[in-house]
């Protein structure tokens, strides 16, 4: 797939098939996630691969929006780990990055994949912590659940100028 | 260029060439920006397009990892914006994202890009602030410097299999 059409239509996708994804593709979701830009290079994440289903429905308890983690074959945790860090407070920038890497590469892969949103929201953190036995240095920032897309959805296109200043600020 | 070529061969590129950027080119990387993902598509974002020269200086001072931006064409400053916000505290990860998704388009277009970091460094956002007359509630996250690439980078991989946890955290 070309990168534009892989940016153009990637759309978040919560409704999964029953078929299992292959540890070769999770493997290349994973390799492509690792290539994000970071704060001078201190890659700083860490990802922890749910598959297994008592995993899965401790999580779908934490919040409404990570329900759908029940159907689906897989969700990848990505987390910040603060020990990696060579420049204090970008970890959530370079772990967001490579987040969007991986939604990229699943949509290339033909999957789909929703982000669910975990960090800053403290009572979120707190249970995923927990649920997977996270050290305190270990900050969940968001879940990916993948799988293969049981829906289509339509990319419509968010391109609008009135976000667009130059050189300086310039209320719309 | 393949997504997944996309993905594995982009580089922080920090030299360029004198030749400017046409506006069909920068149109395109921002619409990429555009279709990231956002917490509840709340779309956060705000971007200043920045290539006249006195701006390019006074931005040159603000540390020493944008001083190149003096050299290059153009420069596109990422800001998330708080009244867009429906859901407090994400814009910095859906900035991200469309960080992200800016610079896998310059480099699908063989332009070349760096992102510099600004936020969550307070000195930084309040010199950004003054020079590009951001009002109070849009916070300027980076600065990606753009333009045709003066050198090469080589791409090597970052795959790192210690990263990676089944289920729950398992130190390595």
């Amino acid at each position: 797939m070309d990168i534009f059409e892989a940016l153009h239509t990637r759309r978040s996708i919560r409704k999964f098939t029953s078929q299992g994804v292959s540890d070769e593709l999770i493997e290349k979701m994973l390799a492509a996630a690792m290539m994000a830009p970071s704060a001078g290079n201190q890659q700083p994440w860490q990802f922890i691969l749910v598959t297994d289903a008592d995993q899965k429905e401790k999580i779908a308890t934490v919040h409404p929006y990570v329900k759908m983690v029940c159907e689906a074959p897989l969700a990848i945790l990505v987390c910040g780990d603060l020990t990696k860090e060579k420049f204090a407070g970008y970890w959530p920038q370079d772990c967001s990055a490579a987040m969007e890497n991986l939604l990229l590469a699943a949509h290339g892969l033909g999957l789909g994949a929703v982000w669910t949103g975990i960090y800053p929201m403290e009572d979120r953190i707190m249970r995923f912590r927990e649920i997977c036995s996270l050290p305190e240095h270990v900050i969940p920032l968001g879940l990916a659940i993948i799988g293969w897309p049981d829906h289509k959805s339509v990319a419509g296109e968010r391109y609008n100028p009135e976000r667009i200043h130059y050189n300086r600020w310039a209320a719309m």
